[in-house]
């Protein structure tokens, strides 16, 4: 069986594994008040140019996702987001279950639009009855999106120039940021930094075993982090575990390495599809593609690969998900193409 | 001044008025335990042709959504409500607070399309994501809507048929039932309860100081029910206060009386504006009335009248509200027609 | 029967109830935002000599430290109270329901000791694990207590000057305020109104038919407060009914006469005890008396008087509540000294 | 530096690492749906004796006592613990966090008394005023306690018979279980599963690099487990992990090996702390010495040995933590004798 339905279907990177082999039997103090975290953030500090960059190591996206947005809003706030943001759809309500409303915008292949996302704010700021109204106190944005596609430099420009203005704080989801960079030239980890007032550094989907790097960009880091951490269940005993990894991630340009070459291999099978045929659902650079598959024809497909529903396209087809990684090998884009 | 912005503008009708002054130096126990609360009870359950249900007096319409929904729902539930349903727009968040979400469908005039809550039922239970996603564990519908329409006996019967289907309960919540009933012909409260799971009949808009009754009608009440009241900071000490307003009220059909007095003065000016070429912003037989009004206009308009900014209809006009209700006084709509 | 069972058996004061009739239909904005409102903070304002109090109205009094807790303190944070404090024990969790620990503390007679908060603070800060335990963000207290006991200024400074050095607010909860400022003769509520950072005054135990009046002292309203009411599901649509309420209570010093007549009955039934020979269970000023009864004797007792079961004394005896109030009358009192 | 501040300094046992390494390049389903997750939960079935049991593999401690707590217990339900339970102190509120109040009882040596725990609940539901108070749902004991104690068999039954008196749940968390099981002859995990209605097999502290397996022994697994998991932000992408790490502690043996050495390396040690005159804080028989130390002395002592705060004794006392674990060499062990 090849397996396409995911980009966390094996452990971790060998060079990860090797980095947790070689330290299993040194002691640290826990909950990541050791070294290598300490080595790790300061690694991830210089590459994105961010020296006072403030960062916090969680295990999995919804934990982190809900312990950023729950942590930076107050009571009376709501995160705005995509109506298909991960947040909004699938984490099983864990942002209203921390007691705050997603505030659902109109998608367009999965991205938030700057225009309307100004508007919405000024007609809220100018209701009689905002007052009665969740207050949006956070912007959500995923990059890459949920469907893969990416925002543009002047498109995060606009949406973080807008946050400014209303002085909301931007989050980016960095779930699959390394896909993301990798599939995008001109933008780079230090301008995701700059634009972003926090953001995550996706490691479960890029590599590690788990692990994502929060980064708090603007001096902005919520008070008592550690307590709130604990507080959601989030802080791991273990915690150099997660510096032990982002250490080996950010060495030598592992993270990167690693994004660019799921984005090689997602571009070699999306030629092939194209090449035969096949209806893209939504075009996107990065490493999860997107085909309208013939009910039909998925069965004996199934049968040799393993691939993502994604939702019904008609009576007679269906959206599929194929999603490289970093372990995605030579062999089995070969086989795939074979299948294909 | 003319009061027309909204239907809780004075106290309380004035035969609601003389039984808590008639009553005022009666002693009794605390927190609903009391007489008046329970004649009351039985009173509604007589009107509404129920006689084991359960009810419960609370004190407003938002305290009444959060309590009857945090308290039917469990943990990984969300309620199912349109998009611009009361606990989706207007209740800074409460249905959040509590921990759900409020699942958003499409909203035709205000009022939920059962074809369309079926789709998304089935869709959610053939998704192979389901356990990912909040469930579906309430259809909250408000009769009349936020915009003033009505359910038609055929839409509450097929909505309810649904979630008979799927096993969820169906909320309806009555802030304004007495004028949504009066409004309709062809439909009474016991009907009402009968399609419902769980509905509250509005006071506070309705002539009462204050207070809303919710009728559990299928024996289906959340246990310990007074501890979650309690724990939602919902239970009135003075619960007698209540028992009071709603035994009034469902004497002598004073509750309907009051929602055919409000309906008949609504119509009086629906019927006025039209004549003199008005726009009406969503056509509705109940007792708020939407009007296009032009910007100019509306300021001298706004000096004589106190009506209810509804929402930008364009750069130079303004939806507006004009509310009737149980103490619209003949006078008063005379003044508003010459006005017009 | 007589009814001493507790302080919220009637309706409200004549002169509060006059004020209701008076104003019934003059018509007014909702949700607090009339000159009824308005008038009655400032002639609270006045009186307790804080010209830049902020003032907010709510209906009841778990009610409100729910949303007066709730809206001061931070995800991290937790209350201190006394074990026996209100919100520890009567509220049904309504403090953790929102998501907040009650930190309890001893209670002496119901009360909080300066020196032991002062060393649980200092053990606090100085712990290792402080970032793995709640932080103590607020003090609680009540007065009088949930046992009648009153702190005493040099207590109340003591415990003031603990929540300034450690820059943690002091919440006072005055749901019975009358009747203890009425019992001590040399503190006023501008000096509860000095020592708290927020506080409220007691309308539904003291001549309301039901609210509270919170008052932020020290410039220091929780931001975005109307919204994080509604979100509590605790804005009173017909707001203006706390405000002629508190407005009549404010008026030719209605409130205190209020509080100096509970006591003058308590006072009278007290010394009736005592003469009597029964057993206090605790000394107190205040409006409520303990006693210890036979539960032989209760029983005879119990047909003539509706008292309040306190707890358990031993096996053959019991803690009673016998509560006077603004609506206690001479004649009552009489009746039960012969019964007693 | 000498490490016995804790149980969790190192990574893992090398047999459970290697079972990361030998299995890191195969793919699996994500989210715990894979062979390795299904194979480890029989092999603990077997173990445990208990066929039906239903078992779900979490991260952390804290999350699981959360997540466990919150999906077993209703809104209005408290759990009730000892007051030196993890859950009431060290665990930064996250139950309360999760809307539920810790009912807190006496500690005897970090034990509920089943006495006064039966004597709570009867009052409780004798108590005139139940419903305004939380509702007693669940009942929390950690087996080994935060001192390293341990109910004795009659001690379990005892608590576990009033459990089921009462039909309130008994968990029991084990973050610490071979630990106790191994210090404890005639007591089984069979016999945990069989008094405990929930317990958790503590890894993180027993030889993995994380993870706790939860074990519903009585078809009493809240619904939509997975949901709720999700909510809570602790269902781990690659859940496989998890069950690699099980499947090599229920190995051979091997978990409950680690405990007996652990319990070994931690007699020695006690052993010579008495022979040499020093003064233990607690008697207990598991892998926690806790000692009372000279301040001075502690300064040397603390350059060679990382050590534990436990808290304060005396001006000049500190009580310390000294722990082994699975990971606690016989050089250590020996290294540390000579220091003492």
């Amino acid at each position: 069986m090849l397996y396409f339905s995911c980009d966390y279907a094996e452990g971790c990177h060998p060079k990860v594994l090797e980095a947790i082999n070689k330290t299993n039997m040194v002691s640290t103090p826990g909950y990541g008040q050791d070294d290598f975290c300490e080595s790790a953030k300061e690694k991830i500090r210089k590459y994105i140019n961010c020296p006072d960059a403030d960062i916090y190591f969680l295990v999995g996206g919804t934990q982190t996702n809900q312990v950023v947005i729950d942590s930076m809003l107050s009571n009376y706030d709501g995160v705005v987001a995509a109506f298909t943001g991960h947040i909004a759809v699938h984490e099983a309500g864990a942002i209203e279950y921390s007691g705050h409303k997603v505030i659902a915008l109109p998608a367009h292949e999965g991205k938030l639009d700057a225009a309307e996302l100004k508007q919405m704010l000024e007609d809220h700021y100018a209701d009689d009855s905002a007052e009665h109204m969740v207050n949006p106190g956070m912007v959500y944005i995923s990059y890459p999106t949920e469907y893969g596609t990416l925002y543009s430099r002047q498109e995060l420009e606009a949406i973080s120039s807008i946050c400014k203005e209303y002085e909301i704080p931007l989050f980016i989801d960095g779930a699959r940021l390394a896909y993301g960079l990798a599939a995008q030239d001109d933008l780079t980890m230090a301008d995701i930094a700059a634009y972003a007032d926090v953001f995550y550094i996706g490691g479960t989907k890029v590599g590690a075993l788990f692990g994502e790097a929060v980064v708090f960009t603007k001096g902005n880091t919520p008070k008592h982090m550690i307590t709130q951490i604990k507080q959601h269940g989030a802080l791991l005993a273990k915690g150099r575990l997660l510096g032990v990894q982002f250490g080996a991630m950010f060495t030598d340009n592992l993270y990167m390495e690693m994004g660019r070459h799921a984005i090689k291999q997602a571009s070699i099978i999306r030629d092939d599809l194209k090449k035969k045929g096949y209806q893209l659902y939504m075009e996107n650079p990065t490493n999860q593609i997107f085909v309208v598959m013939d009910n039909q024809a998925l069965k004996s497909f199934g049968e040799k690969v393993a691939y993502g529903i994604w939702e019904k396209y008609d009576d007679s087809h269906t959206v599929i998900r194929i999603a490289t990684s970093w372990a995605t090998s030579d062999e089995a884009v070969s086989e795939l193409k074979k299948i294909l």
